[in-house]
C-alpha cells in the first residue's frame, strides 16, 4: 500500500498528517462523473462494474483523497430480497412493493450476496486492480434500520411514519423484518470484504428520527448483530450515524472500530464521549465547501485543533457532498487537511 | 387564573400534576379545525381574530391542555417587512422575493407590530376574553434564524445552502438582515405581551442545521437580544431550539427561562446540561401518537419518571403535531400525562 494513512488512522496508528475521504466523493459534482451520468442511468452505473469502477477512481485521481469508497447505493441487496427499486427522476429511490404485513417480510429471500449482487463483487475486485496500492478501498452498506425505512416507507422520508408506527404497533412484524434485513446485509459487507473492500463503512443515515429509548429498543441489537460479526473479518468498520450524537453513547454501544459524526457536535466533545478507544471521523460540515476558501482553511484548522494530535482521526464531512459543490474546493479541502495536519 | 399550572411550572414553583400542552395543537389533526379550514385558506384564518380565536380555542375544550397558544404563523411578520409571503398548496410558504443583497435588506421595513400585524394583536385580545381565566395565552414567534432561512431561501428549506452561503459569503449582509429581523420578532413579542400574552414562545425550528461554532457565531447573539429584551416585560419566555440538542450549552446561553426540546434526547440529560434553574419543556415524539394507548402511556411515564418531581416541567411534544395523528390519542396523552405526574 502506497498510501496507507487511513488504515493507519483506523487503528489508530501514527500518521504522517491526518487522512481524508468525502461522503460520496464519487458523484454528481465532478464534471468528469457527469460526463458518465449523462449517458447511463444511475442504477446502470451501479450494475456496471466498468462503470462503477471508473468512477470510484476519478476522485482519487482529482481530489487526491485518502481512500477510494465504492461506488454502489445502500439499496443495491433491495432486488434481491425481492423487493422492487426503481431511481425515479430526481425523486430518488421508489419501491413499489413496501413491505408492512408479516406477508411482506416472509417473502423476503435471503440470497448469498454474490449471487444477489455480483456487480458489486465485481467492481470491488476491479477497483483494487486498478487502484494497485494507491489507496485502500472502503465497501459499504446501510444500516439496518436505514435500510429498513426505505423498505417499509417505498422511498425516502421526512418523517418516517409508518416506520415508526410499524416499529410501535407491530413489534413482531419489526423484528422479522430487521432479523432478515440485518443478515441479508451481514452477507453483503462480509462479501465486499471478501471481493477486497479494506475497510467498511456502515451508514444509519436516518436513525437520528428516533429516540434514545427506541433506538436501543429497536435498533441497535440488530446494529450490533451485524457488527459484531464482522469484528473477525480483519478490516476497520466505520459506522455512521447520522444525526445521532445526542445518543452516541448507544451508536458506540452498538460497535464499530470507527465512529462518523455529522457537523452537529463539535468533535472534541464527541471524542470524549466515544472513548478514545475508538477513531472517529468527520466532521465538516458539506456545504463549507460553499464559503470562501479562507473560510474553508479556518475552519479545516479548527476541527484538526479539537480532534488535537491523538491518533484515529479521519477526516470527513458530516455528511455527503452537495451536488452544486465546487470541486475546486473540494480539492482545496483535501490540500487543507493534509498541509495543517502535517506532524 | 383557574388552572395556573402551566405558568408555575414555568417559574419552578410547585404544582398538583405536570402541565400540558401540544406545539401546533390548533391544527389540522381536529376535525373542529377541518371544517373552518375547509371554508378558509390558512392567511385569511390567520388574519381574522375571530377565526383565530375560535381555532386557538378549540384544543382547550377538546383535549384539556393547560395552555392556549394562539393561533398564528411564524412568517406572519413578513408582510409589514415588506416580504411577499404566500402559501402554495401543500407547498408551505412561499416568498417571490428572497433576500440576497444588501439592497434587499435596506429595503426591509421595520414597523410597529401593532401596525405591521394588528389581526395578531385583535386575536390576542379575544382570546383572553373568551378564554376568561380558564388557562393562560401562550403567544410566539419564530427565532432569527429560523424567520432568516425562509427569507434567504424563499421558503421552506432542506438543505439552507442559500442561507448558509450567504452568511459565510457576506456577513455583512447577514448581520444587516439578522440585525432588521431580530428587531421585528422582539417588537412581534413585546407587542403579543401588552396585548395579553401571558407567556410567549420563541421557535428556532430549523437552527439544527448548524454546527455549534456557527450557531454561536452567527446565530446567537441575535437570539440573544431578543431574549434578553423579553426579560423585563414580565412573562416567561420558551426557548425552543429544534434538532440542537447537540449544541444545547449555546441554546441556553442565548436565553429563555424555559428551554424546549426534541424527543433526540432523553430528558434528564438534557436538564442536567440545560441546568436546574431553568424549567424544561418537552420531549415526546409526535409520531408516538400512531402508537397504541397502552405505548403512549408507558412512554409518557418514561418522560415523567427521567423528568422526577422535580418542579419546573412542562409536558410537550418534541416537536408540532402531525396532521394525521387521532385525536383520541392526543386526548389520552393530555390525560396520561395529569394521572400520572399527579403529586
Amino acid at each position: 500500500m502506497q498510501n496507507d494513512r487511513f488504515l493507519k488512522a483506523c487503528r489508530r496508528e501514527q500518521v504522517d498528517c491526518t487522512p481524508v475521504w468525502l461522503m460520496r466523493q464519487a458523484g454528481r459534482y465532478m464534471p468528469e462523473y457527469m460526463a458518465i451520468r449523462k449517458k447511463y442511468d444511475f442504477l446502470t452505473m451501479c450494475k456496471t462494474p466498468e462503470l462503477a469502477a471508473e468512477v470510484t477512481l476519478q476522485p482519487i485521481n482529482r481530489l487526491g483523497v485518502d481512500a477510494a469508497i465504492l461506488f454502489a447505493d445502500i439499496l443495491l441487496p433491495l432486488e434481491g430480497m425481492g423487493i422492487d427499486l426503481k431511481f425515479a427522476k430526481n425523486e430518488g429511490p421508489v419501491i413499489s412493493n413496501p413491505v408492512r404485513t408479516i406477508q411482506d417480510v416472509e417473502q423476503i429471500r435471503i440470497l448469498e450476496a454474490e449471487e444477489a449482487t455480483p456487480y458489486v463483487m465485481e467492481a470491488i475486485r476491479l477497483i483494487r486492480k486498478e487502484l494497485d496500492g494507491r489507496v485502500p478501498l472502503i465497501g459499504f452498506s446501510g444500516a439496518p434500520f436505514t435500510v429498513a425505512s426505505y423498505i417499509i416507507e417505498g422511498g425516502g422520508s421526512k418523517e418516517y411514519k409508518n416506520c415508526k408506527t410499524l416499529m410501535w404497533k407491530a413489534p413482531e412484524i419489526w423484528d422479522a423484518l430487521m432479523d432478515k434485513i440485518s443478515q441479508v446485509l451481514l452477507k453483503y459487507l462480509k462479501a465486499q470484504i471478501k471481493a477486497g473492500a479494506q475497510a467498511v463503512q456502515m451508514f444509519d443515515s436516518w436513525v437520528g428520527a428516533l429516540s434514545p429509548d427506541d433506538y436501543e429498543t429497536y435498533v441497535m441489537p440488530y446494529s450490533r448483530y451485524v457488527l459484531d460479526a464482522l469484528k473477525d473479518e480483519g478490516v476497520p468498520v466505520i459506522h455512521f450515524a447520522n444525526n445521532a450524537s445526542t445518543m452516541l453513547e448507544s451508536v458506540v454501544k452498538a460497535g464499530g472500530d470507527v465512529i462518523g459524526i455529522d457537523w452537529r457536535i463539535n468533535i472534541d466533545a464527541a471524542w470524549s464521549r466515544i472513548g478514545y478507544d475508538k477513531a472517529i471521523q468527520g466532521n465538516l460540515d458539506p456545504f463549507t465547501l460553499f464559503a470562501p476558501p479562507e473560510l474553508i482553511e479556518e475552519k479545516v484548522k479548527r476541527i484538526l485543533e479539537m480532534a488535537g494530535n491523538r491518533p484515529g482521526h479521519i477526516f470527513n464531512l458530516g455528511h455527503g457532498i452537495n451536488k452544486e459543490t465546487p470541486v475546486e474546493n473540494a480539492i482545496a479541502l483535501v490540500e487543507a487537511v493534509h498541509k495543517y495536519s502535517k506532524r
